[in-house]
C-alpha cells in the first residue's frame, strides 16, 4: 500500500497508526471489559474540561450533529425558546435541527467574518424574557472563527438562561474550563481534536439540570437523559455502541494525555497553523478572516481570482501531491479551507504548503494574488 | 496479545481480521475515493435483496435502532397510524420510539414463544382502516424467533397498507427478495450478518413512496429522505460518516460475495446452529422455543434450574474458556442466548459447546437438566 494521503480536513482527519491499530479487536458490548473501556473514556473526557464535579458526559452513537440534536432535544424543554447566535454554517444547522424538532427557535445573525457580539446577546436577552436557552458554536468550522465562549457564558449565567455549546472542532485543543465557564450542555465528537476516528459524539450535561431533562426528547435514540441513566445503572450503552470507534477513542485519549493534554495539543496545532499561514502568505494566499480572528483549527483561504484557478483541479493537484484540502463553505466568496488538526506536525504542514506551490505552478500561476 | 475471545453475541460479533484491517486507513469524507466506497456499499446492499429496481438504500450513522427510528420517522406520516406486531423486546422498542416521536401507535401482542399470526393481522387491518403502516421484526433477537415476513407483506399489500421491516439480525443470512416481497422500508445494520463492525445502519426505501416522505421526519439527523437526496446529488453523506466503519463494511461485503452470498452465509450459520443445538442438547440444555421456531441466528437456551447455576458465574466461566455468551432478554423465564452469526464456523461452535461443558462442570453440574 502507498503511504496514505494526509487529511487537512476538520474531521475525519489523519489519525495515528496506534489509534487505528486499536480497532483490530472485537469487543462484546455487554462485557465488563468493554464497560470498563467506556468508563475510562468518560473519565478522560470529563478531566479535559475539569468537569468531573459539575457535569456528566454522555456518549452517543452517530456523527457530531446527532449529538448536537440530542443536546438540544434533551436540554431545551418542549415549550422552551432557543436563541442561536449565528455567524456561520454550523450555527444555521443548529437552528434548523431545533426548528425541525419543534422547539421555538430564534436566530440572532452576525457577519460571517467575525465573532458573535456578546453585547448584542445581552441586549436581546434583556429584551426577550421568553428565551430560555442560548446556542453557541465555539469554533465555527465554516470559516474557522472562534466565538467568545467565556463572555457568552457569563452573560447567560447573569441572565439566568441555559447555554448549549457546540465545541465540536475546538474541544481538547482550545482551553475550556467548566469550573469557570458555566454551560448546560457542551457537545464534541470522537473524530476531531482528540484525533480519534469518527462515529460517536458526546455531550457534557450539567448535573444540576439532569433531573429536569427527563422526557423532553422527541427521539428515543437521542434521549441523553435516558442514555445517561441506563449507562449509570448498567455500565452499558442503551443501543449497540460503535465498539471499534470507542476503542480507538480510548487509545487516542491515552496519546492525548501522553502528549501533555490540551496545552500540548494546542501548541502543536498552533505550530501547524503558523507554518501554514506563513507559507501560504508567501504564495500570495490571503485569509478570509482578519488575522485577529484566525484560529489554529481550520483556516479559510481566499481562492485566487485568476481565471486559470479552479477548485476541483486545485484539489486534485494537492491530492496528487499527497494532501487532501477541504472546500469552502461560503456562498458569496470563493474560498477553500485547510485544517490544522490531526496527527500531523509542522513538518507535514510545510510539505502541504510545498504541495500547494507545485499545484499552483501546475495551473500556470506563480502566485495566488 | 492473546487470541481474542470469540463473540457468540448477535452483534457486535466476531469479524474477520481482513475486515478489521480495512480500518487501518483514514478517508476524507468529501473525497471522490470515499464517495466511490459509499456507492459500492450501496450497490452491494441493494443486490442482496434484488432491490435495485424497486428500492433505494440509505445508509445512516449510529446503531441499528437509529435506523429503525429514522425509517418510522421518514415513512409514517405525522397523522399516520402504525400497528406494531409484538412478540418480543425489539418489537416493543419499535412501538416505543414511534410513540415517543408522536406517531399514533397500536401494539398487537403475541406470545413471545412463537411467531406473530398473519391471520390476526389481516383481521385487525380489516377492522381498523385508520392503520396506515405495519411494523414487523423479521427475526426477533430477544428470543430468536423468525416471523413470517412474506405472509405479512402479502397481507399488507392486499390491504393497501405500508410495511416497515426491522431485519436487523436476519438481513444477508435469511432469504429476502424484494421482487416478490413488498415492503416500504427494511432496516438492517453493518455489524450483524454482513459481519462488519457496528456504527451504521441502512434503510431500504421503496422508490414509489420516496417523494411522499419529504418533510415527515421530526429529526434532522434521522431524515432519510433528506439523507438520500443529498447523497444522490453529491455522492456524500450529509453529516460526517463513520469512515472506518464504512470501509470495514465494504471489505465485509467483498468477503460475503466471495463466500457465495446469502445461500452460503445461511449454510454456514445453519452448520453453526446445528452444532450448537445438538451439542447443548447433549449437555441437557433445552431451548426456549419449540424446535420448529428456532432460527440459525440466535438461540435462547433455558438456564439450568439447579441452585448452583448463576448466570454471572456461567458467563465468566465461558469467557475464561474463550467464548462470550449473551444474557437472556425474557422477564419470566431465566435464559441465556448464544449467537450463531459472525466470522466463525462449526469448529468454533464445537469449541464453544466444549467450553460450556467445562463451565458447567466447574459449577458442580454434570448436566443442565
Amino acid at each position: 500500500m502507498d503511504r496514505d494521503n494526509i487529511l487537512l480536513t476538520p474531521g475525519p482527519l489523519t489519525t495515528s497508526l496506534r489509534t487505528k491499530l486499536a480497532m483490530l479487536k472485537d469487543w462484546g458490548s455487554w462485557d465488563a471489559d468493554f464497560n470498563a473501556l467506556t468508563a475510562r473514556v468518560r473519565r478522560g473526557l470529563l478531566d479535559i474540561l475539569h468537569a468531573g464535579d459539575s457535569h456528566v458526559v454522555v456518549p452517543l452513537q452517530g456523527s457530531g450533529t446527532f449529538s448536537v440534536e440530542a443536546a438540544v432535544a434533551t436540554v431545551v424543554p418542549r415549550d422552551g425558546h432557543l436563541l442561536v447566535l449565528d455567524n456561520g454554517a454550523y450555527c444555521k444547522r443548529m437552528a434548523k435541527l431545533a426548528t425541525l424538532m419543534g422547539r421555538r427557535t430564534t436566530v440572532l445573525s452576525f457577519a460571517e467574518d467575525g465573532p458573535v457580539d456578546p453585547a448584542l446577546l445581552a441586549q436581546r436577552l434583556a429584551e426577550d424574557p421568553s428565551i430560555t436557552h442560548v446556542g453557541l458554536i465555539h469554533c465555527e468550522t465554516g470559516t474557522g472563527v472562534v466565538n467568545p465562549l467565556a463572555e457568552v457564558a457569563a452573560i447567560c449565567e447573569a441572565a439566568g438562561r441555559g447555554l448549549i455549546v457546540d465545541a465540536m472542532s475546538s474541544f481538547a485543543a482550545l482551553p475550556i474550563d467548566a469550573r469557570t465557564v458555566r454551560f448546560d450542555a457542551l457537545v464534541a465528537a470522537s473524530g476531531k481534536c482528540l484525533e480519534g476516528v469518527p462515529g460517536m459524539g458526546f455531550v457534557f450535561l450539567r448535573r444540576s439540570i439532569l433531573d429536569g431533562c427527563a422526557g423532553r426528547s422527541h427521539s428515543l435514540a437521542m434521549d441523553l437523559h435516558d442514555q445517561h441513566h441506563y449507562m449509570e445503572r448498567t455500565g452499558q450503552w442503551r443501543f449497540t455502541p460503535p465498539t471499534h470507534v470507542v476503542a480507538a477513542l480510548a487509545c487516542a485519549l491515552d496519546q492525548y494525555e501522553e502528549e501533555g493534554g490540551q496545552p500540548a495539543r494546542l501548541a502543536r496545532y498552533t505550530a501547524n497553523f503558523d507554518t501554514l499561514v506563513a507559507g501560504m502568505a508567501a504564495l500570495g494566499f490571503g485569509t478570509f478572516l482578519a488575522p485577529e480572528y484566525l484560529s489554529p483549527i481550520i483556516v479559510t483561504f481566499l481562492a485566487p481570482a485568476d481565471a486559470r484557478y479552479d477548485f476541483k483541479a486545485f484539489y486534485a493537484g494537492a491530492k496528487a501531491h499527497g494532501f487532501m484540502l477541504y472546500p469552502g463553505k461560503l456562498t458569496e466568496v470563493e474560498t477553500f479551507r485547510v485544517g490544522c488538526i490531526g496527527a500531523i506536525g509542522p513538518k507535514e504542514m510545510q510539505q502541504a504548503v510545498d504541495a500547494v506551490a507545485h499545484t499552483l505552478a501546475g495551473m500556470g500561476l506563480s502566485r495566488a494574488d
